[in-house]
This record gives structure tokens, sequence and C-alpha cells, in this order.
């Protein structure tokens, strides 16, 4: 699958490069030439390599550890390898987050230990953690609405259960903000910690993790629990008897750390300044291999390049292909990526990314200029013998690393795949 | 689901017990009470209340810990509220297996911290864990075929996958025996330690535990790697480079322990020693939540006795249901049931009992007499509106708890589950 990923974002990016005077129309031999990479980019393996290579000599890359630098030489190297023309880094700076453990444990009425993984940002309990009496909602909304005497002093509880769908809507709508907003207006309203359903469709007893926003609010201990683990707690809670849980979390934020985008360049022959963009995140939680969130999403970038590096004539414009830094705990890669590169954004013509799995591209949408419309209805032609639609009405950011550079001004077409079992 | 389950173990148990004279054929009457069944029992919520409640006020229930004592005295109590005429245990010693932690890393070419869990019966490893090369095998065979040169010393790793099917088949042919002798044969051939690719059809980072035998063998550490963790030490092996890892397991044989099967019966009208029998296991892996395997075993047993309890009048002959002790570590309360209920042999009519979940039974098997088999053909007409097939041709065995008092000559109908979903 991520050959065809690959293949797409190939098809994308060598038809836009190609463009010759202004990027609203591409001519014909570009089209042709993009034509041409569906048949052999399908047999390029440098995606698969490059995913496989990075998750087994690497494997997961939370953002400021160990692995997080050590993969950082490996792209460079792999760039390299793979022919791009030049190699560099640029620097990201952003606060370090490190997990050392969790525990929890509900205490009354019935014994239970609970699986469950802090969330990023979140702040540790003191050593031997707190106990304190738990309030759920089914809802943020029924966290919004409530008085504050009930929340006060209590380990706050939501949890919604997100539904699978192919556009992963329920993310947005559902999971997203429970994790992103809830520890905050619990905090607001004075809980002392706070728990969540995990995001995720799946029923398994691995809690899905992912960073939480303090902004305005006193940090408080939050943490995600795994969907079986959530619905035992809602299964105590219904049995009306006051419940406590302890809850013990080792992490927190230990100052600063600079780590850095890596960024890879097969340079134009005709307007080597103007460039396309794609690319993916290095970084990953921990818990899990660093595979599919988002090392595919880079090697997927890299094997388009790679698979327009070996085309007879190099195209008219660059190609960049970024590995971001630590998106996960709030798109620090990308905002800084768009910051160093704000005063060049009329260089950057089309930009587009990976960042919801492997599966198959079933959609393209586009935020573009007017005047480069027809372009992208012509990359959209070029795709559609891959079963892509092009959904000419919606608009498209890119993906969120491209997000802090498209609002400054760079184009973007977004790659829609299917994420029914990403959330899994 | 529970609930359709314990309907069927309702029709079978009814059907059987409500027998005149001799149980070769099932009067009219007692079809038209086990028709009656169907409607009265799917009504019921005893079989899903009992899970909900041995889950949520229980848990987990690993053979010997304490939550296997407290589930003990919940089940007693429960059969009790659920109206059954008598309750008792008998007691069931078997070795007793404690797992206090493990861990498990990859220190050469490329360091990886591994999600695995110690196999029952394993030792533990020294303190401070053992560290070895790693020699890597695709299949139980491929093990078998191995030279001791190439073993002896090492770290053994056995890797095959399982896949989905409804009747699990994957299980006993690969999953099982990679488990259950997959051990002791390394450890024959001299290896330190032995790890598995988990017997599941799942792609989480949640291993799959189970028991394994040492008989003729000399104990080594044995654990199980989740499926992504194998699919990585499988990508680091290809590579070619030696590789080692580090594995530390606490866990342990310490000693006996005295646990008890828990019986709860239905006093027959008018044959009253004479008895049917079914149940499930009540201890469970530690890591799960104790409840498909085998929670629902129990409480879908528990539910067919509570809606036959309901019926106008009580069956001709007994219903007994036995949440049996220590199964996973190899039958104990099972074989103990068997022994201690030898001599009354001629008395047990016939079992069935749960343990594959609680998803859809699909087919049953039956062995039993000669001259009984139109009693079971009459079962499965009564069971048939509800989408269950009956193969005639195939041996059952009742259930793995009932396999030993079936092998000393207890009559015995299998209800086949729809296992595609069990081993995820």
């Amino acid at each position: 699958m991520v050959r065809t990923l690959s293949l797409v974002l190939a098809l994308a990016a060598a038809a836009g490069a190609q463009a010759a005077d202004k990027p609203t129309r591409i001519p014909d031999a570009a089209l042709k030439t993009a034509n041409d990479l569906r048949e052999s980019a399908l047999k390029d393996p440098a995606a698969w390599d490059f995913v496989e290579g990075l998750t087994t000599e690497i494997g997961p890359r939370l953002a400021a550890s160990e692995n997080d630098a050590k993969a950082r030489e490996w792209v460079a190297a792999r760039f390299k390898a793979l022919g791009f023309d030049k190699v560099w880094t640029e620097p990201v700076t952003y606060p370090k987050w490190v997990r050392r453990g969790e525990h929890a444990e509900i205490t009354a009425p019935y014994p239970h230990v609970l699986s469950l993984l802090a969330l990023g940002n979140s702040p540790g309990t003191p050593a031997g953690g707190i106990s304190a009496e738990v309030v759920g909602f089914d809802t943020i909304d029924a966290l919004k609405a409530a008085p504050e005497a009930g929340v006060r002093g209590r380990i706050v509880y939501v949890g919604p259960r997100m539904h699978a769908s192919r556009d992963g809507g329920d993310y947005g709508r559902v999971g997203s903000p429970v994790r992103t907003q809830g520890p905050a207006i619990a905090s607001r309203k004075g809980a002392v910690a706070y728990l969540l359903r995990s995001a995720g469709t799946d029923d398994n007893r691995l809690p899905h993790t992912g960073v939480t926003d303090f902004t305005g609010a006193m940090p408080i201990p939050a943490a995600a629990l795994a969907s079986p683990d959530a619905d035992l707690l809602e299964n105590v809670l219904k049995r009306g008897k006051p419940t406590t849980i302890r809850l013990a979390l080792d992490c927190g934020i230990e100052g600063t750390y600079t780590g850095a985008n890596v960024i890879g360049e097969i340079t134009g022959r005709a307007r080597p300044d103007e460039h396309f963009v794609m690319g993916g995140h290095l970084d990953s939680w921990d818990p899990g291999t660093g595979a599919i969130d988002d090392g595919a999403g880079i090697a997927i970038a890299a094997g388009a390049a790679h698979a327009i590096k070996a085309l007879p004539q190099r195209p008219a414009r660059s190609i960049r292909v970024v590995a971001f830094a630590n998106e996960e705990a709030g798109l620090f890669g990308g905002k800084a990526y768009a910051a160093a590169h704000a005063k060049e954004i009329a260089k950057a013509v089309l930009g587009s990314e990976s960042d919801l799995g492997a599966d198959r591209i079933w959609k393209i949408t586009a935020t573009v200029t007017p005047d480069a419309r027809d372009a992208i209805g012509q990359i959209a032609e070029a795709i559609k013998p891959l079963g892509v639609q092009y959904d000419a009405a919606e608009s498209g950011h890119g993906g969120s690393d491209l997000s802090a550079v498209h609002a400054v001004g760079m184009a973007a077409v977004s790659l829609h795949q299917d994420a029914t079992r990403y959330f899994d």
C-alpha cells in the first residue's frame, strides 16, 4: 500500500513540478511523464524499504528522545542514499516532555488495576500518586455543563466512544476534543486529575495516547484509559457507590529541547528555487512501532521523490521532502518550517503529505489560487486511474505538518486516506 | 449474544433433563417445554448480568490469586441468588504459578524494548535477566529439525502466524503447539529461553499468554511476544546480523494451592440423582478482563439454568452448573471433578459447556451411546430455529473442562461457537 500511496504523491509532485512558466496549466509533456510514472513507481520498493528500515533499525521516536536523534541521522543518511541532491537540517525547539511510567487502580468499591497512558504535556503526580473520588461524564458537553461543586477535588472521567468511518470523522468530533480540551476544562472546575476513554475504535487493552493542551488552565495529571478499562470504570460507576482511583503518573515537561526538521531536495532543472513540498513527521508516540503515524508519511514522500529522481529528465522545479520534528505535541516542526521559509513562500508552488496511516487514498481536495484550479484538475485526471476521486468543492490544507506553511500562503493538495481502520 | 448462547444451552439441557424413563428419546411434552424456553430465555438477563457482575466486581482471576478466591465466593453467592437448590464446592489442588513482571529488549544490533508475557508454568530468569543470541524458526517443525549445535546456549524464537477462521482451527494447528510443545523441544536442544509469536490473529501490542508444558524437559524461561514485536524481531533477524536479547522474567511455580470447583444444582423432580452438567472455568489469565475466557461460559450456563428454574415445572433430572477451577494451567478443575464423580458417572446423563468466547453457536456435535442418537437429533431440531446446524458425523467432547469427565464416560454435546474474532 505504501507503494501506491507513494505513486499518487509522485504523480501529483511530478505534474506540479514539471509545470512550465506559470504553474496554472500543466503541459502535455509533463502529464505524459506523470502517466509513465504510474508504471515505474509501482515497481519501486523505496517507500516500503524506508518504513521497514526506520521501524526496524530505530523504532518508536518520542520527540526529544534518544531515538528521535538517532532517527534524524538515519533519515538524513537514507535521503543521501536515495540520491537527493541536497540534504540538510533546520533546528526546531520545543518543550521536552518525558514519560517514565504510569499506574492507576480503582481502590473502591472493587479493586482493579487499570491500563492507561499519560497524555503528552501531562504533569506527573506526586511520587505516591493521588487518590480521589471519580466523577464520570458521558460527553465533553456534560462536563462543560457540570457545576463546579461536583467536580472540585475529584478525578474527572469522560468516556464517549468513537465509531470507525472512512473519513475518521469521529476523531475530530469526539476523540480529539475529549483529549485536547477536556483536561483544561476539568482543571478550571477544580478537578485534581482527568481520565478519558482512549481516542480509538478498537477494543483491546492498549490505550491510545496523544497530546493535551493546558493553555489558560493549571496543568493537572491527565491520562487515557484503554477502551475495555473505560468500559469497566463505567460499569463500576453505574453501580452508584463512591468510586475512588489511585493515580500515579511519572512524567512531565523538563525544559526545552532542540531537534530538527530533516530536508532532502531534488533540485529542479529550470526553476530550482521554486519547489513542491511533501513530507511527514519523524516523531511518533512511544508505545507504538512508529510505523503508521507517521514513518509511513515520510516513506511515501521519499518513495515518490525517488521515483521522480529516476525519470530520464529531472523536473523543472525542485522537490523537497521534509521529515518534520515533533508534530505530535503541537506541530512544532511544521511551524518552524513555516517561520523559516515565510520569505520564500512565493517559491513554494504546492505541498502535500500523508499523515493518516498507509491505507488507500480515496479522494483529493485542494486549496490553491483560482488560476491554478485547472492544473489541480489535470493532476486529478492523472491519478484518477488509481481510483482517486477529486472533490473540487472542498478545501485542502495539505496535512498536519504543512498546515502552518499553507497558512502563510503555500497552495496545498490534501490526500484523503481511508481511515476506517486507522484508529484501531 | 450471551443470552442467545444461554438459550441454546437451556434448550439442550431442558430437553435432556426432561427425558423420561431412559434418555434415548425425548417425550413430546419435554420438546414443547424446550420450544417455550426459546421465548422466555431470550428475555432473561441473568447470563449478561452474571458476566458483567463478575468482571466488574471481581475482574481477571489468575488461578490461585486473591481474585480467584474472591470469585469463588462471588459465584457461590450468585448461584444462591439465582435460586439454585444446592450450592457447594469441591477442592482442587494444583501448582501455584505466579507472575510478577517481565521485560525483554533486543540489545543488538538495534535496541528495542519488546512487549511480551511469560507463559504459564514458565520459570523466572535470574534477577538481572539472561542475555543470549537469538535463533529464529518459522515453524515448530523447523525447530524440531534443527541440529542441536545451532540451538544450544541460545534464545529460540518461533514465529508462525495464525489466521482467523470460524472454527478457530489455526489455534490447534499452529498457535497451541508452538506454545505448549515448543519450549520443551527447545529445552531438550539446550536453548536457554524460548520466545514465540503470540497465539492470536490480532495486530496489536498486547501479547496473548497461555500455558506451556515442560513434561520430560528442564523448564526454561518462555514468553509470548505481541504480534508486532514478533514482526520486528523477524525484520531484525532478516538482516543477518548477530541479534541478542536480554530477557528478564519474574515468575514461577511456588508450591501448591487448593482452590475449588463451585457447583450449583437445580434438583430434578423425578430422578434427582441423574443430572445434566454444564459450566465453564472460573479462572482467567491476568492481563485480560476475565470476560470471554471464560466468565461468559459460566454465565451462559448459569443463565440457562435460571431460565429452566423459571419454568412451571422443574425438570425430571437435575441440572448442575460447575464453575471449574484452573482450566488454563492444565484442566485441573475438570480432572478433579471427573475423579470426584467417577463412581456416579452413569448418573451423568449429558454435559456441555462454552469456552470459546461469546459469539454465535453455528454447529453442535455430540458423542453419545448409539441408542441416544435420536435424542440428540431431537435436541438439534429444537435449536435449529436459532440457526444452529447439527453435524451427526463429527464427535463432541463437551468442552475443555468437561473433557475429563467425558473421558470417563459422560455423554457430551459440543457447542461450536464462531471463533473468527475470538483470537483477536
